[in-house]
């Protein structure tokens, strides 16, 4: 049994939660799952009893807890599965530069698309500003695939941490019907269809559908 | 003569430039340095020369670019100084954990708090959000300094990226005369006198004297 726990938000909602989740699952890394649900009078404890940030996700490998989904992701790969990243220098530098500059930007896009995942909001929340945010994802996305992606559907071949990162757009992507290019379309369509996105997406809907308290 | 080139923003307000330049300097790799001053009617065309998301800072190796700061810090300890990160795996995740945190987080402090060595602004900017980030930092330092840096000054012993990315906010906390506990006072000491430090911060006062334009 694996001495890893992954501990997460609500997966409708936690944008930040499925990075390294689907980080792991398309690894096939084994992981003890804890889902803490959000917006709830103990959310804050809960989380503080595993995060020192008071923030999910966070991840415990026996007494090392580590916090941030990038810093979660890069220790994954160090320690359980080197494919995450791309296997050559100049294209794993490229990947970690994409994959921070999801993890620090898109503010924007963040503030006015949510990740919820149940919700179908087409139209809503498209400022000038987000569609700038919009504009430099879809070039990012092509420039990769075309650059680094030609052996495969993803951004940089198989799957990497750069996917995983930007998999939470993915689902805003849906939710509020942006629609792109035919090269950007079928990566959404790509990490949408995923075994372990589906079955996160399934388990968003369960939640959608739980009363908060019983 | 070294391949590298690192091209950043004016000194005085940088922060994001700060963190790969003394990174590059603490390891002594050799680069060569380009300087865009910020806030001229040319900047961003200049920036966008070099950069594919029209922010600095930027690394260019041969025909390789990188950008983000942590993504560039990455490549330079994987590439010429792997010092820069702690060797022991869970101290590695941790000090990306940190390194992460600060890469996406504090917003409100950098926001009201913005770099700017040369100024001395004290009291300004400390809303209660701040306080909070500023909260938050300290005992983060504290917590580092105290369980993986007993054996030196730096946050994780010898100076790693984790230093590289706080250098702006003890800048910040000089600007704006945050004064925290003895632990805390002694890290932001260590790191302002640092010699490339110092260096950094005498061509951020070289830029405040020069008028903008000839």
């Amino acid at each position: 049994m694996s001495n890893l726990a992954l501990i997460i938000g609500s997966k409708n909602y936690s944008s930040w939660s499925l990075r390294p989740w689907l980080a792991l699952k398309q690894a096939g890394v084994e992981f003890q799952e804890i889902c803490i649900p959000l917006d709830t009078p103990t959310t804050h404890t809960e989380i503080l009893h595993y995060s020192p940030t008071g923030k999910v996700p966070v991840l415990q490998d026996g007494d090392l807890t580590i916090w941030e989904s990038l810093a979660i992701c890069e220790y994954i790969a160090e320690r359980y599965a080197p494919q995450l990243w791309p296997q050559d220098t100049p294209s794993r530098a490229v990947a970690r530069a994409v994959s921070c500059e999801m993890h620090s930007g898109f503010a924007e896009l963040r503030r006015n698309m949510p990740m919820n995942c149940c919700a179908r909001l087409p139209g809503t929340g498209r400022t000038l500003k987000v569609q700038a945010n919009i504009e430099r994802i879809s070039n990012l996305w092509r420039n990769c695939r075309q650059t680094y992606g030609q052996e495969g559907v993803f951004l940089f071949g198989s799957f990497s941490i750069a996917d995983a990162m930007f998999a939470p757009v993915i689902s805003r992507f849906v939710t509020y019907d942006v629609v792109l290019d035919d090269c950007c379309q079928e990566y959404i369509r790509t990490l949408w269809s995923l075994p372990a996105m589906q079955e996160w997406l399934y388990e968003a809907q369960a939640e959608c559908k739980t009363p908060k308290s019983l």
